[in-house]
């Protein structure tokens, strides 16, 4: 008997839910945790469940269809890690926040490489054994190095994409075989401080707050679907590097918090924001 | 076209998602949101909608009744504002935040009257045209006192009691006809500091935090399922008087978040938790 | 025997701590509390101090002046109940909590009259007792409406004006003469979602955290010296009004909190920046 | 120029900022930070400074002596990066934030050697290059395991003994000779859940509130001084695993910011509290 995960999003309709766990029963699965939420403005119906038993997943999903509005998204899948490949550029804290979490077993992911524009962190990658694929930016234009990115993407196939510190801005191209498999940190309370040296801007705002966010990435910097946020007090005595380094802790906690929840499929998108079960 | 909640827990068995929806789907009921949590202790069930229909609720019991485990229990009431009767002592910041929260309609609650045991209070409430009752306790054993509060208590019938800084201990008689129905505000983070003086206790352990619980009242004293938690940093230049001061904001918060979650029928008690959607 | 409070500050030099206690030691005072702070940045030198003892203010600032540089701020005030103007508009969440406070003597200020654009306040500030202006913006371009309220703070010459939810810019005209001396309340955590209706700026741009700042009213619309924030987690069930309801209690403790500061004379403005002791 | 810490505390008198700030006046030394507080209770005096410049140490010890009260406690130290030994036993989160911090440099600290009473570490420590000792507890009373441990803190003289969740419970004969320099992470916002399985025991007790206390070992259990604290919100949906995976985060955030507090000689222990500058 397997746990599968069953994710559905269609507009709004009366006995949804009645419908679905009608299907859900006549198969014999055991909802062992389930989640609704219906979006007020978007009119939109949002359904999460695992469930364990034996199922075929075509069947399953041609019986849901049947029930369900003709705009409706279905996604059944076994509950298994996922392929991950991390990004990350020259700071070790999220990308071995990551690694060590995932020689303890504490991830549901399995890391299939990392990638980098710098040799920096080869060392921690082959500490714990990830193949580290250093692709150097220097003297490429933009796409031409995207593009040595993305054949070594190609040959993993990853479930997601986590930019654990990568600091280069992503062009659609891209981004887009990947949309909403990539996950980045960004080193602010969003939408405060977007863009470069966001602790050099929060610093001479003089705030008493700092935070960080991880989101999903689309084409316009820092403007993806949020996923997760997390802030600390800060005071006059911290200069930007001080916030830096408090930031870090808040960084690497807020990444695998949302990360956490990617894994478990547990994350909807809807436009610009995030529904998160 | 009515508001309704309606809440169920049952020991936990399949299909009762498919078969709760299945009678609100015939009743023609619109589910504008709804929760479920299966505690995997006590294998219980736990299921809240607020449906939007025209409906008898006699009828509906009954035919939930027929679908549903022997041991469920079925609560179905109108949305409404609850009728609450308000104790306190001498302190006026929770009392009064909720005073100032039911003049502004942001309270959806019904406030019948204010008991006291000290008279201390009663200008306040008279600001806000509430009776204001005064059962001295002096010279009274604790029997007595709590006989004179009842017979109040039985005039107004409230659907909650809110002990907002009442500073007396109370028994189990007293108790009894309210079961789940009286919230107490703790001023600590409650295991933490049980009994008299949590302030004065904080401040001898040297804690860095300090915080403030709502909880149901039940026999044991500060032992009652818990609501609502929230703590703030402080340091080594608070004496306890200044943690006292800035846990006022903290023990307001904590009771407002609590008996909103209560006035919507959104908290189930488990024994000695609580589930709350 | 008083308490004053001494503020100084001062471009950094060798020596300044020694010197200025070596006054203070003569004197004869004791410094029951005193806090220093250098800007790495201007290089400017912080101190406060409070200090009891018999002192003459004129003959302690002239012995301060001649050991200090030449362009030294000395603040020199006996400890006292500030004399403070509250302005608001219609929301009754921030002005009920400070008159709350005012009544328990909570608060180190004596409350000397609210000025509001609207009349909808006056019953909450009757009930305390506090005197109501009504100051109607109809009809009157802003700089006429400015020069009545301004004539009524004139009258009252507070040391602060508190505008707690105040929901009107104000000009250069009108902040000038009390530079320094105006808080304002701001419903998000600047600088996000600077400007009108920042509830609903989050709730667009869907962001997990919530939270308000208080902050000097400067020229520069919600750009001036932050003195508090705080925050609060969301998620996707939270419609812009509930984030307005969640983020009241938010608002009133962060208000809360800065003007408890500024009444002890806790806070140094430099630049855009604020230092707090 | 070398960077000095100089720590003081006594008895409070009058004068003893002016005096201190003469001697440290007079020697040609910049102060770059400095703190004092005086505790209400105890009516003792804490005083910190970083300063710079040239100076024999024993000669200023010898010039505070002359000035300060007969119990003062002096402490004059080069700043420098700490010795310490690492102390872990099954869990790798903190003891892993730690090695990788040290790598990155972000730790103003030298990791001499990781001891642990199982062998289930040695392949984290050794990927870093820190020696590990593996002491096994097998078979073995308490004292001669204590005794084979000391042996290896002897060889390594260190300033520091961070215990990054090790599960053993030590003696007073072990502490003394390290009396305010072990460092405990214990998995609980102290004093709640005292003893083991804070994690159960919160479960059990149905908070909505979870969190993590870094203290000083002493003789009791748990009960020695407090130096960090921090929380997470909880809820129901938690077994007391989800507890534990997400109180990993707090707890190595909590250890990391209390090292580095302790690594910058910023606390004083005042009987069982902690003054932190």
């Amino acid at each position: 008997m397997s746990q599968y995960i069953l994710k559905i999003d269609c507009q709004d309709a009366k006995g949804l839910i009645y419908k679905i766990s009608n299907v859900i029963y006549k198969n014999d699965l055991n909802i062992e945790k389930n989640s609704e939420f219906v979006d007020e403005e978007s009119k939109k119906f949002f359904f999460r469940a695992r469930v364990a038993g034996n199922l075929d997943m075509n069947d399953l999903k041609d019986e849901l269809k049947a029930i369900l509005p003709p705009d409706a998204n279905i996604y059944i899948g076994v509950r298994r890690a996922k392929n991950v490949v991390l990004m990350a550029t020259k700071e070790s804290h999220c990308l071995g926040d990551i690694l060590l979490k995932h020689q303890s077993r504490e991830l549901n992911a399995n890391i299939q490489a990392v990638i980098s524009n710098h040799d920096t962190l080869r060392g921690l990658c082959e500490k714990f054994d990830i193949p580290y694929f250093f692709v150097s930016a220097e003297n490429l234009d933009r796409e031409t190095h995207e593009e040595k990115v993305l054949r070594i993407l190609e040959e993993f196939n990853p479930d997601f994409i986590i930019l654990a510190k990568y600091m280069r801005i992503l062009t659609g191209t891209f981004i887009k075989p990947y949309e909403g498999k990539i996950i980045n940190i960004h080193h602010s309370f969003l939408p405060a401080f977007i863009g470069a040296n966001p602790y050099k801007q929060a610093h001479k705002r003089g705030v008493k707050i700092i935070g960080a966010t991880a989101h999903f990435v689309n084409n316009d910097l820092d403007e993806g679907p949020i996923i997760s946020q997390s802030v600390i007090d800060i005071n006059h005595e911290y200069s930007w590097r001080d916030m830096q380094k408090a930031g870090r802790n808040v960084e690497k906690v807020v990444l695998s918090n949302a990360i956490d929840l990617a894994f478990e499929d547990r994350i909807f998108i809807n436009n610009n924001k995030t529904i998160i079960f």
